[in-house]
């Protein structure tokens, strides 16, 4: 759908020099942009590919002398990136879901739809389910028993959601994602070698094989308003009191979020994390990709965990993390700085010992 | 469903002190617990709670002063975290799947369906399948063709087992889970540069590109009596003989076993673990979230890998693991201090030599 | 299907010796072949069982004495490991998927699909969706509006191809592998924690919560020739351009490569790897389980990357690394193993610390 630079301008609040009658229905790298198309070039680096192209206009940064680029308008945000957002937005085709149930769904009478719902083909709508209006549910979903979704939800195709679970609001969910398994939970007739290991810090194992007798989830999953949920991300139900993210959280792909754990608002939760039972995450945390928390522990707010982090003990407010296990970023940078240097470090030594065995011996 | 607390009691063996004719339909943390609800209180610290919420009856620690508590009833174990599993399992409402075959699920004629099964909407049972008696397959899963389920089994929704797999009794599936992909085995038709990097400890990797060539997995696998596999989680098929899972062994969510691999009895798999191909692990073993063994090694008996540990050689039996590369757990404690420490030992040899030379210089 | 020895031979171009009109059935481990299996027995030390089996015929190394091993025949290759392949193709009985499109499947009138091709139960092709000659699409799988599969596709159940997303020819998915989700890309109003840390190095985070806006995905998939991708795997569509897989790579189960990353010909990406947004990695480059790159890297043609690996830099071509953070693999075995020996190296300098200043006292 064709936008002229005007419409643009005026819906996202952007800055527009030159001619805003230019119509563009898609954005694109400055090289590979053609005529209809709006070229990215929100730094310089990334203008000098202009020519390339055969873009009219373009999204710069403030202040660039978008003539002397040869084109006919532009676009200006203070903060470019963020202007993505909304421009991106506007430009995305999307899945081409259909309108309405479509035929072969399975839609349990008891379920209770709202106003302008889409529901995909081969998607199932169990009893007593409740489906915000306004509403897209892809091909190939489950809605469990009792499960809740507020206005406005997205979810591709062969997203499950559990029964008894509730979300808010605008929540988007990629393909394959689960929230509502049953959460991890077994236990031992007697003590297991883990509870062992654990109180006595590895010292002690066990010498006998029990096995696992499973610990049902009794509870549900909570979500804010504004979350998303990453393709074949999941997030287990609680034990006895419910699962439960904050509003305005996104989880990448391949998550793991275990029975229990409390997440506050507007986290990012990068592909591959995993967040063991029970721990409580606070605000405005990020966990970097493949970065993992262990169970029980408490992440202060706006902590952040960079890449494959893993977290063993408790991480205060604000905290910037790094490493396994877990050091400040800083001092992990220092500490790893000095393991490559280790096997000199070691000569060294050696070498000093043998110089003062030699003055030892002197006196 | 609601159950009186001499029930309970008579039903799981536990102790009852107080009015057993108090009716309980779920249970609850002490502070949220209704008057129909069982509160969990099974340590002291729990019970403090207890004014905060409406409970008449507790399930508490062995001893407990119930009566000083506010309480009318008790349920008591010698260990309560184990008395968990059945009042959980007596409370559990399910995810309430239908009974029978659902009329949009696709069964082949060749499929032996034993009594009791229900069967989702849109699930597919491909030829010559076996279901056993009182098993539940939800919606939208597929079983294989030849593929074989024991009695009881439980698979929540877009569960996957693929052609010729078997199953045991009572086997449980998370939403997305798959069984039988085929493994992850290429072959280049010179050494590649794996090979040569594995031969050299990395001394000399490959200057060529070769494609890679596929070899099908034609082994099945076979799936023990009484395991769980987690959401989203993946058995893949062996390449000749069959990947091999025992009794009990309960695999959270996403968790991936490669081809040939061998796991014994009562084996607890925790998120997002990898066991490469045609490792084999003992008995009793627990891998910590996050954790991963490398292809063709031996893990005992009952051994222990903490969370991310990654395992690059054979751990012996009931060893307790921590780290990459993994290491005893005290080892490792000891080792990471150390490194933590690192940057100070470097300035205290800096010194060192500094002082050394000084006096050496004087000789 | 059961094949002589000696069409075999012919079709895959291996040296026969003896009874070339044996028939066999399937391949076995010697100890369990039966007499109508080929025994695989490519080294010395797997020969020694055949003895416990009933095979006739073994697939051998080149030169083995196969008489003196009480067989009638036997397949020889120069590099056995890479006639597996041929030979297992061979023997693959399948998943047996129908042929012709299944009755409960949804296809869009406006998809356009080639001769041959079969369509399982419960699937849906979306509008405009193009699928190549040949292609066997599983159940339960979604090809997305507009995309478009090559030639000789193989999707198992529950595949999920997003809009259009391209991919070339002879493409092999496993179940509930997800191509084309959104990226996950978000930005907030102001600079945001991150973006401070990384700018920093840790030193500085944030204090304020902000909330994420959504960049949505505009970019496609693309795909080459002869690429596999494994059960529950993710590749995320890009960001303005697409993310693009050359021919013959290959991508074990769990992985998750990011929105904009660009991967060369011939790669081999073993479970649960991630590869983060906009990275670049080159032809013939090997990612061990668990690895993981961080975004907006180079990866160098043949690299490789050891299980678990983590790079936060760029890796040069032909590199072997290994460890968290990544160093080259035989510098991370010397500093890992100094790491080991760590604690001793503190009491020995706390004791020459001792020695020099006994020393130093004397002068």
């Amino acid at each position: 759908m064709p936008y002229t630079l005007s419409q643009i301008a005026a819906s996202l609040g952007l800055l527009l020099e030159g001619d805003g009658t230019i119509e563009v229905v898609g954005l694109a790298e400055p090289a590979s942009a053609r005529a209809d198309q709006l070229a990215l070039a929100m730094k310089p680096e990334f203008a000098e590919a202009l020519p390339q192209g055969a873009a009219q206009a373009a999204m710069l940064w403030q202040g660039a002398d978008w003539r002397a680029m040869g084109l006919k308008a532009a676009l200006m945000a203070p903060r470019p990136r963020f202007a993505m957002a909304g421009l991106s937005a506007m430009m995305d085709p999307g899945q081409g879901y259909g309108t309405g149930i479509h035929p072969t769904a399975v839609v349990d009478p008891s379920a209770r739809i709202g106003a302008d719902v889409s529901i995909g083909p081969m998607t199932v709508i169990a009893a007593g389910a409740r489906i915000g209006a306004g509403s897209v549910i892809g091909p190939q979903c489950l809605i469990g028993w009792e499960a809740e979704l507020g206005e406005g939800a997205l979810l591709h195709s062969g997203v499950r959601i559990g029964a008894r679970v509730r979300i808010g609001a605008r929540f988007i969910a990629q393909p394959g994602a689960v929230v509502g398994a049953d959460g991890f939970s077994f236990v031992t007739p007697e003590p297991s070698g883990v509870e062992k290991a654990r109180a006595t810090l590895g010292a002690d194992g066990t010498d006998v094989t029990q096995s696992w007798a499973r610990i049902h989830s009794l509870g549900g999953v909570e979500i804010g308003d504004d979350v998303e949920l990453g393709a074949n991300s999941c997030i287990d139900r609680g034990t006895v009191r419910a699962t439960r993210i904050g509003d305005g959280c996104k989880f990448d792909n391949l998550v793991q979020i275990g029975h229990n754990v409390q997440i506050g608002k507007d986290c990012m939760i990068c592909a591959q994390v995993g967040v063991a039972g029970s721990t409580r995450i606070g605000d405005g945390v990020v966990l970097g990709g493949q970065s993992g928390v262990s169970d029980n522990l408490v992440i202060g707010d706006r902590a952040i965990l960079g890449g494959a982090t893993v977290v063993l003990s408790n991480v205060p407010a604000g905290r910037v993390m790094l490493g396994y296990p877990a050091m400040k970023m800083d001092s992990h940078i220092e500490s790893y700085k000095g393991l490559r240097r280790l096997p000199r470090l070691f000569r060294d030594v050696a070498e000093l010992k043998k110089a003062v065995s030699n003055l030892m011996v002197k006196h």
